[in-house]
């Protein structure tokens, strides 16, 4: 037979292909494997629909009685969207359920396993335990603080400059880089930009790749509502824009609101924090509207803003061999940071080389640990291996 | 027979062994293989001694006649701090010469292997060409230029700081990151700074690596002379202490010039530039001492001096997975740069992971390329492969 970590890494896999649609739901893969053959595979393909676990089960032509089921996240034991998928998985015969990671979620955590175990099913926990957790870093941090999951994507020179003094930035990253900053957005729920970025550069804020266009939310932080109805960002699919803005009367500026709510953009009023917007009420807009997975395209002082309320996540760095000196814009504003001692550290480090250019990843705060530590505690209690 | 480039590799690994050593001279390695064998193995040791051939042939402790030699770089013909070695090679009765690359010394370039195939000897030109080259940078430049190779040293933040708002930097990067930095130190002629960075951190300026100490010169810009006579680069090797100051009047600091030069270390006097030393003045007297390879490890002032002015070589750039936001000082200074068309850009880039850290490498001008094309313009003239 092979390998179950091998399996679950298929699991992984599988379970990408829901990124981007699954909204406060986390992605998931799962696989039935009967007399060392798959015969099933599923995963959640979106928000409201059938979870990977009867994905799989659905998949399968052939009876379904003493196989295996491998699935990256806990099956769930509660009415949901859809009918707790433990009932099913016992309903249907299977013998042995491999878990990728426990599910963080309260209702679950734990549950699930539990129900399976009781009714005679063998579990066993903790396989490609990292893949399985990392996929759902957005739905952990959802379910730790209600917040978007929020990825800062910076392009800047090895002197850490994201535009000349003059504010000239194309290109300091080359066309690879770019293909893969648009691969990014395309698996992102939403675009956040400041109205700085909108009125210098007037971008669509869509996803281009491999020929195919993606619509994630264009998500503006406007305090005085400066935006154009003009702006780029309303050509095409305004339904998914979406401005905060922190004007106390919106009479006055009725006729550029009108306009620009009859595209069938959103525009939220919003409180004022320090001197911008407060970035908990627009988290909270964002999470009502399950938009999870957020890629902030921000200037500095946006990027330094999340990073300053400790709500960034992860950090995108594509590194250009090219360098401006102390004229150049800073790829980060204020951190208010006066010792090294109190500077950030990123975890979990990664270099990779595009074309030209380096595209650095790490991370704020690492929830897959959290994930992991959960499932190392719940394993204890499950079948030996 | 083993593969020519396989063995020239061997040549350039046996070169590096006299790196830090050969001043104005180029490293080079050579080995005599007779019937397949390697019977001779040298390289250039030090300045005013043997050269690569010569130590290799004396290296034998058989007959070299109908033998083959390898050597990184061309032979020479003329008479420097010793006889031309094409006439000991001719004597010695070897039939064939594999040369890695050829001299760009214009006093030989091409000459060597010009009077080696009149003596009936066969030579092949241009095997790991790119490595042959490489290790003769420094050479290169000087032969060109007339100046020592410039390497910047930056140990920085993600976003490109290399100390927090307070001055503080202690430590950005890692032991690993730090160790690997003085193994660059340990293969410099001489270690560059500023004043500044004298005055806040009273560095050693030594390279501490394996449990061995070497002492590259220790170069101090300090136009001002504020340097205090009790500075720990005194402390040991003072004699390898080198101060250029821009003071008009000696007279004024009698003493402490006095007390500074008992202990061995030389102050020279140096023109000013805009605000600053004037660095050809400067590098006019290390060419002078025969230190070629020189790191520098500036604060941004310094780097973006060399950098203006056309002379950094080579960046050495340490990046740790921190941030310090834009209170943080920059890792370079001014380069009056105001358009991102008129950026710098550095070839030949490259990363490698240290521990926590990451070490970018890339080049301002690649002084390999010109030996490289010289080698095929000689080449075409040499024995047909």
């Amino acid at each position: 037979m092979a390998d179950p970590h091998e399996i679950m890494l298929e699991c992984v896999n599988l379970a990408l292909a829901g990124k981007g649609h699954t909204k406060t739901n986390p992605v998931v893969g799962a696989m039935i494997v009967q007399n060392g053959r798959v015969i099933g595979r599923g995963f959640h393909k979106s928000f409201g629909g059938d979870h990977a676990e009867i994905e799989a089960i659905n998949d399968c032509e052939e009876e379904t009685n003493g196989s295996d089921l491998y699935v990256t996240l806990e099956p769930c034991s509660h009415f949901g969207k859809t009918p707790p998928c433990v009932e099913t998985i016992v309903k249907k015969g299977i013998k042995r359920v491999f878990v990728g990671v426990v599910d963080p979620n309260p209702a679950n955590a734990g549950k699930g396993i539990e129900y399976l175990l009781k009714n005679g099913v063998e579990v066993y926990v903790g396989f490609a335990e990292r893949a399985s957790a990392e996929i759902i870093e957005e739905f952990a941090k959802y379910i730790y603080k209600k917040q978007p999951f929020y990825s800062l994507k910076i392009a800047q020179t090895l002197d850490g400059k994201i535009a000349a003094k003059d504010g000239s930035s194309r290109w300091i990253t080359d066309e690879t880089s770019r293909q893969h900053a648009h691969y990014i957005r395309s698996v992102s729920d939403g675009i956040l930009t400041g109205i700085g970025t909108v009125q210098a550069d007037d971008p669509e804020l869509n996803a281009r790749f491999l020929g195919l266009k993606k619509y994630p939310y264009k998500i503006i932080l406007d305090s005085s509502l400066k935006i154009s109805a003009e702006a780029a960002i309303f050509n095409e699919k305004p339904e998914k824009c979406i401005i905060f803005t922190s004007i106390s009367n919106f009479d006055e500026k009725t006729v550029k609101i009108d306009t620009i709510r009859k595209t069938g953009a959103e525009i939220i009023p919003c409180s004022k924090l320090n001197d911008g917007l407060d970035l908990q009420n627009v988290s909270d807009e964002l999470v009502k509207r399950g938009i999870l997975n957020v890629l902030i395209e921000g200037g500095g002082k946006i990027h330094a803003s999340f990073i300053r309320e400790d709500m960034a996540d992860k950090a995108y760095v594509f590194i250009a061999g090219k360098i401006l000196g102390a004229e150049g814009i800073d790829s980060l504003g204020s951190l208010n940071i006066s010792n090294i001692e109190k500077c950030k550290t990123l975890s979990d480090l990664n270099v990779t080389r595009l074309k030209n250019d380096f595209l650095f990843t790490g991370k704020f705060y690492d929830y897959s640990k959290d994930v992991i530590s959960l499932t190392k505690r719940v394993r204890n209690r499950c079948s030996p291996e």
